[in-house]
């Protein structure tokens, strides 16, 4: 959701003291992440977002997310830089919770993509992961499949309260999944969220690569399974288009060719992905009430797509 | 809250198509406005705040609303202009709900203002009503007191559940204040709202006066009222700050000299604001879920300060 904590404009103010980013001119809590509370904050010398830490980012893994902001931006990747505080800091306490100003990216979400967005992305994840390699810190992934088919597992009694299909698509919640799941493929860092509200454009030309608090030391090609099953679905009914299919895999593989192990795994990769996704979801389902105020996202929309993926063999990554 | 319903940036986009804005550029979701939602709009042109417009605010009062906006900035008053589309309109529909493009202001709201600020708001509030005075339309207040003493009626039985001391503070809902209250006193459109959050500062200039959706043509002595019960008290402890009090008195009458039969009802006013405030958050105490993710703001602040404001006379407003 969006904004957990207030913080009054003394405060913000009192946060940018310790930065040299200039005077305060405006601030506004806006409605993103789903793990922290953010505001874009203007000052005379730019635009900023604060973001602050709450519940599921680990304050541990932040300097992993931060650095990795600035190693991909040292790069020319189009990831917002962390800005450092005047004594080289890249995170303070604000109300004794764990916050970072990062510099604002402009461009627009895609939620419809068309094909060159899709070709783009793919262009931008596979740069991405060149530009990756050479960063030294290493991160686990808390939301990792054994952890995943676990939460689904002590949620299973409960599926028919969701959508009494969720229990025919994942009778064993996943239980297979997990263990044919290959574990010898490329690694490096990977962002493991990027679904198109993380990615802005202006004119076509990807402009932003935002919110890397899910990213972690894992498969590239999960990466790409990841990407794929978020971006090549139609909002509307939630069917398959190969076109996007197709331009993600063109885009990625124009920068980085995928090697002989990897392509035979996207099949499974991509279920586990949505597999990773169902997961979470099931569990904001039963932890956000149904008030009308907070959207909760339908577990059933990954569902269906992993259920298409293993029905679909490698025909979706031609 | 904020933005209750979600916008692709593709209905944005088709949105700003109606105005001459230029180009998209960024589009946040901010989390402000208890009853529309809002985006931080940003083209090749400027800043604006796009407003949907749901529950609560009626679609037929948005002229009054949006043509005042107009009428206040035209005479250079710090409060945003409405962007009108090509063919002249001040708003359109989205997804069935009336919506408007409205001016962006910089500029900081102050939690804890300081006298200077409090002189200012007091200017800009008095400057607010002469600017408004020659405003043609006229609107009646959907929160006047009558209308506040009957949700209050309606609650009563649950009154304890928010606490004890609210039935003891308001022991027939306001029914006294309702019947002494003064009708003659001049008249005008105010802004009905004024409070701390809804007035932006910067370097201590006032640079905006926003959310005139509750504005109406009433008594310009009640809506400093409003402005006295929003600004005078302390935050920590919600006791009174004659400082500010006196700051706002002497701000607003250095722009319009208060009337005689004015300043005697300021006490019996100054609690009529309060108990509005307490009527709305009584019944959104009732409406919201207590679930952390929505902030209730708590009925017994103003409850409290009503209670002040029946034991001290004119004491506060010297």
């Amino acid at each position: 959701m969006a904004v957990y904590t207030h913080l009054t404009a003394a405060e913000i103010e009192g946060f940018l003291a310790d930065y040299d980013v200039g005077e305060l001119r405006s601030v506004k809590g806006i409605a993103e992440g789903v793990s922290n509370s953010n505001w874009l904050v203007e000052t005379t010398q730019g635009r900023f977002i604060l973001t602050m830490f709450e519940a599921r980012t680990e304050a541990a893994d932040l300097p992993f997310f931060l650095s990795l902001l600035d190693h991909l931006s040292a790069k020319d990747q189009p990831v917002p830089r962390t800005i450092h505080t005047h004594t080289g800091l890249q995170m303070r306490d604000v109300r004794g919770k764990p916050a970072a100003l990062i510099e604002f990216l402009p461009g627009i979400s895609i939620d419809e993509p068309e094909e060159p967005h899709a070709f783009e992305v793919g262009v931008a994840l596979a740069n991405l992961h060149l530009a990756a390699q050479d960063f030294p810190r290493l991160r686990k992934s808390s939301l990792s499949i054994p952890i995943c088919v676990d939460m689904l597992h002590s949620r299973a009694g409960q599926f028919d309260a969701i959508d009494q299909q969720l229990a025919q698509i994942l009778p064993d919640c996943g239980d297979h999944i997990r263990d044919i799941l290959p574990t010898d493929l490329p690694q490096g860092t990977i962002h493991a969220d990027l679904f198109p509200d993380n990615v802005l454009f202006v004119d076509g030309a990807v402009t932003g690569l935002i919110d890397f608090y899910f990213a972690y030391t894992g498969a590239f090609a999960f990466d790409l399974a990841v990407l794929h099953a978020a971006w090549s679905f139609a909002l509307c009914d939630n069917t398959f288009r190969p076109d996007i299919g197709s331009a993600l895999m063109a885009g990625y593989e124009s920068r980085r060719a995928l090697e002989e192990r990897e392509r035979p795994a996207l099949p499974i990769l991509a279920q586990a992905a949505c597999l990773r996704f169902v997961a979470t979801r099931v569990e904001d389902w039963f932890a956000t009430p149904e008030d009308g105020l907070v959207r909760r996202k339908d577990p059933m929309q990954f569902a269906e797509r992993l259920a298409f993926y293993a029905q679909s063999g490698d025909a979706p990554f031609q």
